[in-house]
């Protein structure tokens, strides 16, 4: 089958992550998506922006119009941003047949009442999963996930500068105006940080999942909006004291009388699982009557987070112009004729870090004993501890955490120091994951 | 339009939750589907079963058999569980070209591929999100979700038994025995509580993921499985000294040569966000090439949190029969003409709880002021502190959390407070939120 042909709109951070997503996992795709997908032009207002990624067999253009009118396009992929000429190009992409794809959130909460109205009058797809929440499937989770529910409310941290700057300020006592020069400084705030420290950003995404949650009109000028510029640092230590944290949350709630459509910061108990949702990670906290909370958490922004779900837009489009409807999706998610045969591993040769709990006499030397026998078999110690001996027993716990080492080789370990003398019974031993 | 029409096999939890989620969201449900969804049959073992739900125009029969033939039926559900019969009527239903729609994780990881190859034969879907981590989206999740990337690694709690158990473990101290036995009286855990204790339902889940994750074939056989019965307090409390929780995961990791396959006890570091999923919650971390870490979160069982996505499927599969494939999905979740005009309120209209901070002159009779006014216009105070004042300062912060209040009333108490001779400058003013 004749590969899909993607037109891509900016090769900024997140044309750059997309080109290299799609380009590393052509083959991972291609087995998903039952049909390989091709970057065929891509436009850029400075060609020199071409060594972000590897462009080779891409053509390049710095003509935009060029890519949204090319007869070869079936799906246009709008990474530029703002609003004009993003608007226009879209329309116009529409009008010529393609299908598109935009990461842009304020296009789809100021215009994209007009946009899908034109898409539906032509029979064309408009995806935008990256637009809210970069790499988080929040909009597939609330359009499709839990169509089954009627949604209470919905609380998300989306705007990842905020979240980092409020993050540091309470972790580290720092004021608001010194967080967010480091953040500049770090890439995570714009030079003109309004749009994110003042909630327009946040707003702009609320709009969008509002209107999903609810069924309602996307209506951004509607958002209450307050950003973070007038928390301090004294707010964040005093609420913390009374066991809350201060996050910048975009709510939308179904209240007697009408929705309540916010973004502020807002205190919450710490020991909500949002609470401790820090530095630039978004979350969105979803409460649907069947279901109860869910929680949706990853990464809020950067190149190939949001490129992710770019790259899973034009999956959901390349498997609709390819598959009968029944099949769109295969079963098990690659086609059928595509599972691999890759092998299931047997225990002994994975690989993790160990928790082990033995039981030792209490006498000199027997430490020595075990670490030795551990080091013979190169198997590294992270932490040791030693507990009393329970009453009246001789023997004394000692629990140690091991470094990643293959269970065969801490089997053959714990074999022979269940073999020495001073050892009480079996060793005790639980798996460890970092999960980093 | 026609109303699609479902037979349902079984009216047990899951059964009772589907029917009344199905009957109280029907508007919700038609607006999103784009078509009315009618529970033509049901078949219970037991027709006093039928009290669990209002089966009001719903015909009853003790014979799935007579579901799966009706040729009115469009769509059948099976929630009966258990391999047999439930593999002989989805066999039979795909044979008489119906779609079905499963929460069976048994049946799917063992006799998935058999399924899903009679299903591609006969051109029918077969949809089975509720078949792991009962109301979380986390199969559409992997499999379109998060399409673009290779996946790394996943590690679930998917046994909310076990994590019920454990989370009673580390925080009041009891043993694995004497929980379980809460555990089965509170309808947790089963009276033969094996498959869960022993880590076999989460390994059937685990196997549907992995599947799904990695693109191999269903091999539940090949799932190292390993229960948390051998898991004492005693080590969940070393663990917790060493800065870790002990969590029942199921892990699925791309390895050099294979891949892992797993469940066990696993000493998890408590600063994850994962670590601090407690009770009878579910959750599945995500590790994609392109969008880092990704958590979704909630309940894992239970009769509505299933249903939700047991309906999700319903609604996945009417969209499907209903639209052409480019509008299967609407842009904003509900058919364009069911788009809802309910108001978006003002600020002043929203109720929600408040964190207050004034600056109050340090002498007797001011808190009294302060907390008269608010009395006056019937806002309940939460907490109150005081703290010192700051160095050579003559007024003292003063901290207040307030109960819900409508923001109006709360805006005309903190005037007449800021009118107060002893109170400095305006009161600041941050809303707070349970997310309860």
């Amino acid at each position: 089958m004749k590969p899909v042909n993607i037109g891509l709109l900016g090769l900024g951070t997140v044309g750059g992550g997309t080109v290299k997503v799609l380009k590393r996992n052509a083959d991972e795709i291609t087995r998903r998506a039952g049909r390989e997908i091709h970057i065929g032009v891509v436009a850029a207002r400075d060609l020199n922006r071409s060594r972000i990624c590897d462009t080779a067999g891409i053509r390049l253009t710095t003509d935009p119009y060029e890519v949204v009118t090319d007869p070869g396009v079936d799906i246009v992929v709008e990474l530029i941003g703002g609003l004009e000429p993003a608007k226009d190009l879209v329309m116009r992409a529409l009008d010529a047949g393609k299908h598109v794809v935009t990461a842009n959130k304020m296009l789809i909460a100021l215009h994209g009442n007009e946009i899908f109205a034109k898409a539906s009058e032509k029979g064309r797809m408009v995806a935008f999963e990256a637009a809210v929440a970069g790499g988080i499937p929040i909009i597939k989770a609330l359009r499709e996930g839990l169509s089954g529910n009627k949604v209470e409310w919905l609380a998300g941290i989306i705007n990842g500068t905020c979240n980092f700057i409020l993050t540091e300020m309470r972790e580290k006592g720092r004021d608001f105006r010194d967080v967010l020069k480091e953040a500049q400084a770090l890439g995570y705030a714009e030079s003109d940080p309004t749009f994110d420290v003042e909630g327009i950003d946040a707003a702009h995404k609320l709009t969008i999942l509002a209107s999903i949650a609810f069924g309602i009109p996307l209506q951004f000028d509607r958002v209450w909006t307050e950003g973070i510029s007038s928390v301090t640092s004294l707010d964040v230590a005093y609420a913390e004291t009374l066991g809350y944290r201060i996050k910048l949350l975009g709510i939308a709630r179904r209240a007697e009388k009408g929705i309540e459509l916010r973004v502020h910061p807002t205190l919450i108990p710490e020991r909500r699982l949002i609470a401790n949702v820090n530095g630039v990670m978004n979350a969105v906290l979803v409460k649907g009557d069947a279901v109860g909370p869910t929680l949706f958490y990853g990464a809020g922004a950067g190149a190939e987070p949001t490129a992710s779900s770019v790259v899973a837009d034009i999956i959901d489009v390349v498997r609709t112009l390819t598959s009968d409807p029944e099949n769109r999706v295969p079963h098990l998610a690659f086609q059928p004729e595509a599972i691999s045969d890759i092998p299931i591993l047997p225990i002994e040769d994975i690989e993790t870090a160990y928790y082990l709990r033995l039981s030792a006499e209490d006498r000199p030397g027997v430490l020595a004993d075990v670490t030795r026998i551990l080091a013979d078999h190169n198997i590294s110690i992270e932490a040791i501890i030693q507990k009393e001996p329970p009453n009246g027993e001789s023997h004394l716990p000692v629990i140690m955490l091991t470094q990643k080492v293959q269970e065969r080789k801490l089997n053959d370990a714990i074999r022979e120091i269940e073999a020495l003398p001073v050892i009480g019974g079996p060793v005790k031993r639980i798996r460890l994951e970092t999960l980093g």
